[in-house]
């Protein structure tokens, strides 16, 4: 059986959507989430992101994120051919660890625990594909590296980006 | 560069002793760490800390747990000449995840999130070692297990046992 990794952040859990309200609501600013497909604006954005970037480290901050549409569909659907891991590099922020251990068991209780990792390099993960939206997960990856689209890695290439859960499951499991 | 893959309970944290201590408690009994050596005491023992177990989901169980003789002293050296990981099966117990944390912070402040893997399976993690107390995880290991003395360990056969982290040092790191 074939193993998939999936991040969680930007790839299950809609964080960016959460982390714009954040930067509106603290730097008075009015930034859309379809906006910053623009590389201008973006760049913008991440200007005012970094000053309220330490609220990744406060309570609640990952318990009630939004899900994304059908990776809850899919991802079961994957689990009867593959073997799944959600693979989060949550460890820099030791708040976030129960918070996702909740949210995990909440919206994809067929996971569980035993295929629960959070981390911080995931470059020892052997896996046959990996689901992210950060170069820095990707490139040492040694299976089929998959690219989700988020915001901020517009600018990457050289990697199979996917734009949405329905694409996955038209790659992963084929009819 | 080598990688190696250190579990943490029963590894670098004490937790057989504190999990005696526990039971004597809680179930009227005096166990001590020596007698468990002897199988059949070791048998009578489980059956009382069965009774006990569920005190691994409390707070505060993993916070304050002994470190191993020479532990920290040995995976410091051990980071100089290999990738050094702490790969946990923490996932099962919410709470042991910040508690974990900051454990390593404390003990081991040379680890760091980064190489820090809170997980359920191990099979997926891609090292040279994987140093571990339970067969379960040696078991699927593609690189070289080496199985870490413990009471309950005693039966295992086939897995090249270590005593002591000074033993770890001089198989690892032979002057």
């Amino acid at each position: 059986m074939k193993r998939i990794a999936i991040d969680m952040d930007d790839v299950l859990a809609d964080i960016t959507t959460r982390l714009i309200e954040i930067t509106n609501e603290r730097r008075n600013t009015n930034y859309q989430k379809d906006q910053l497909k623009d590389p201008v604006i973006f760049q913008e954005y991440y200007a005012e992101y970094k000053q309220i970037r330490a609220c990744l480290y406060e309570t609640g901050m990952f318990r009630n994120l939004p899900v994304f549409e059908d990776a809850q569909d899919v991802v079961k659907k994957l689990q009867e051919q593959y073997e799944v891991f959600i693979v989060s590099a949550a460890t820099e922020f030791p708040k976030s660890l129960t918070e996702k251990l909740e949210w995990l068991e909440e919206h994809f209780p067929t996971i569980g625990w035993q295929h629960t990792v959070f981390c911080g390099h995931k470059h020892m993960i052997k896996a046959d594909y990996l689901i992210d939206d950060h170069e820095k997960n990707l490139v040492k990856f040694e299976g089929t590296p998959l690219l989700f689209d988020a915001p901020h890695n517009y600018h990457l290439e050289g990697y199979q980006r996917v734009y949405s859960w329905k694409e996955i499951e038209g790659l992963l499991l084929p009819q």
